[in-house]
């Protein structure tokens, strides 16, 4: 059990309280898993992100009095937990070297042991979510609707890595499939712990998904913005990668002969930031995410929040739109 | 909706029905998928198997009156869709290039591609079997613990993939992992369905277990008997792929100097398979196999079957102690 002070309510958590039971939830499945894959899952305790997906579930799990049932704890780290497990079968794909500046699974034990840990992560995560108190809820949350809907979106990203024809559309498709429906989840699950009306749970999607879509926009950015050194990003770019994100889809279709010069032949980081920025890709991108950004904040004033869950949900929103890394 | 004749009870079904009913279950889920993964898990079709985890559960699932629950064809068809989801993603581990006579998928459209087909098939899995009638139920067959048991058994191969010096206890260890835990989830889901009393349900639990152990003992048998035009296998033997098992195991511990002959030269599959049988390696694995085979003949016998259900899951033990293609 946890050492830190109870507000006294043993079915209803400070928010404060909660964060710190589901991050101790989360190392504890890294931590205390059979021995013969604990070396691993150790290891990714090091790639561990900012738990935003969970500080979202938990926000958005307060009720009138901004309690929050205990459950929320158990939801809230099975989503990091699945989280960590689409990055491990992410980086095999991807074969990436670095995550989050720590040698990935995959580069450090073999891609083998990186596919049956990221399916082992996945029984786990489940495994906590099932263990709520109220199972009806576990059921609500469809979770398997969310791990199928996330795996398409890794599909078709990796059907479409290289393409540099890629249309904008289909490129928003690919990151509402991915990023979004993981903050979709997220939000809604939440939801389905502080409100009864399906109409509001309904919102709270649909302003999970939006800032899904930011944060994803917004990473996009960051990865022509920053260098190598402050990015924690892996080594390669995106574009190195070849994946092709929405500053380069528009800078593609507006910049004459630049598309068959990134086909073609070997261009450097610089040259293709460099012509990114000036031919507006980023500003581009940016006010696609203030759209979100704009959506959002309207479902945000038309829910009925406590002062203290909305201002807590408008700074998760903001540490989407302006980059976590920024703030 | 089917077209086979009902018997008129709408939620109970006789076990012709449940059985077709399951295997169009199985073809829709693969055949229906979003157009995106369809070409993948189409390809998938030629490679089911026999669906002899399915039969076990729905012969486990029949009550007094023989009738079985509608549910049972979903959790059934679950099983299938998981199973060969272990399959694609046991293929990326193993690079195999053929199963059950097809090219795998990992072969086909790169490893990848399979990688996140086997974690959308684990999803359509989860989703069929919690969209059961009796929600309490799919709860109560802890999924999530048997994926992660599989998950360990995996991992536990992985690492010991190519150990010539593994133990008979640790390779038990493993099959009881996957194989058996498999079979053990079917038949512990079947008695959810037919038995109330808990120890009973632990009983078919048992059973499931050493079924799967015979199985996997049986087939581990059967590569050193068959040849490869027969085996309907890989082109590669076990041996060949790093993969130890029991009979060989047996003949390293009783054959002297025989491990390291393995180890240091380039063993032809003749040779291999005829040390195999003079050592006795196979008839070993046999009478372990045989060990199991009467204490589940032991289990049938105090379980109050009926006298169909007794035949379907002796029938079934049959299978699994003389090999499924034997028959």
């Amino acid at each position: 059990m946890t050492n830190i002070e109870t507000n006294g309510n043993l079915d209803h958590l400070t928010y404060n309280e909660a964060f710190e039971l589901m991050r101790e939830e989360v190392d504890k499945a890294l931590s205390s898993s059979p021995s013969l894959i604990r070396k691993y899952t150790e290891h990714l305790k090091a790639t561990r992100g900012k738990f935003i997906r969970a500080m979202s579930l938990l926000a958005c799990a307060q009720k009138s009095d901004n309690l929050i049932h205990r459950d929320a704890v158990l939801f809230a780290a099975a989503i990091e937990i699945f989280h960590l497990a689409t990055l491990v079968h992410d980086d095999v794909i991807d074969n990436a070297e670095l995550r989050r500046g720590a040698v990935t699974l995959q580069k450090k034990f073999g891609r083998k042991t990186a596919v049956i840990c990221g399916d082992y992560l996945f029984s786990v995560a489940l495994k906590i979510a099932s263990s709520v108190s109220d199972r009806k809820k576990y059921i609500d949350i469809e979770l398997p609707d969310y791990i199928s809907r996330i795996c398409l979106g890794e599909l078709n990203q990796h059907l479409e890595n290289g393409n540099l024809d890629i249309s904008v559309y289909k490129y928003l498709k690919i990151i509402s499939g991915k990023t979004a429906a993981l903050f979709e989840a997220s939000f809604f699950a939440g939801a389905i712990l502080s409100e009864d009306e399906d109409r509001t749970r309904r919102e709270y999607m649909r302003l999970g998904r939006y800032i899904g879509m930011i944060f994803q926009l917004t990473d996009d950015c960051i990865d022509y913005e920053e260098t190598e050194i402050t990015a924690k990003k892996p080594v390669q770019s995106d574009f190195e990668q070849g994946v092709i994100t929405l500053p380069l889809i528009y800078t593609f279709s507006s910049v004459e002969g630049f598309k068959q010069k990134a086909e073609s032949s070997k261009i450097s980081r610089e040259e293709l930031t460099s012509v990114v920025r000036s031919a507006g890709g980023i500003s581009f991108t940016r006010k696609l995410a203030q759209k979100y950004y704009d959506k959002s904040i309207e479902i945000l004033n038309r829910l009925k929040l406590t002062e203290t869950k909305h201002a807590m949900l408008a700074e998760i929103l903001d540490r989407a739109f302006y980059g976590v890394k920024k703030k």
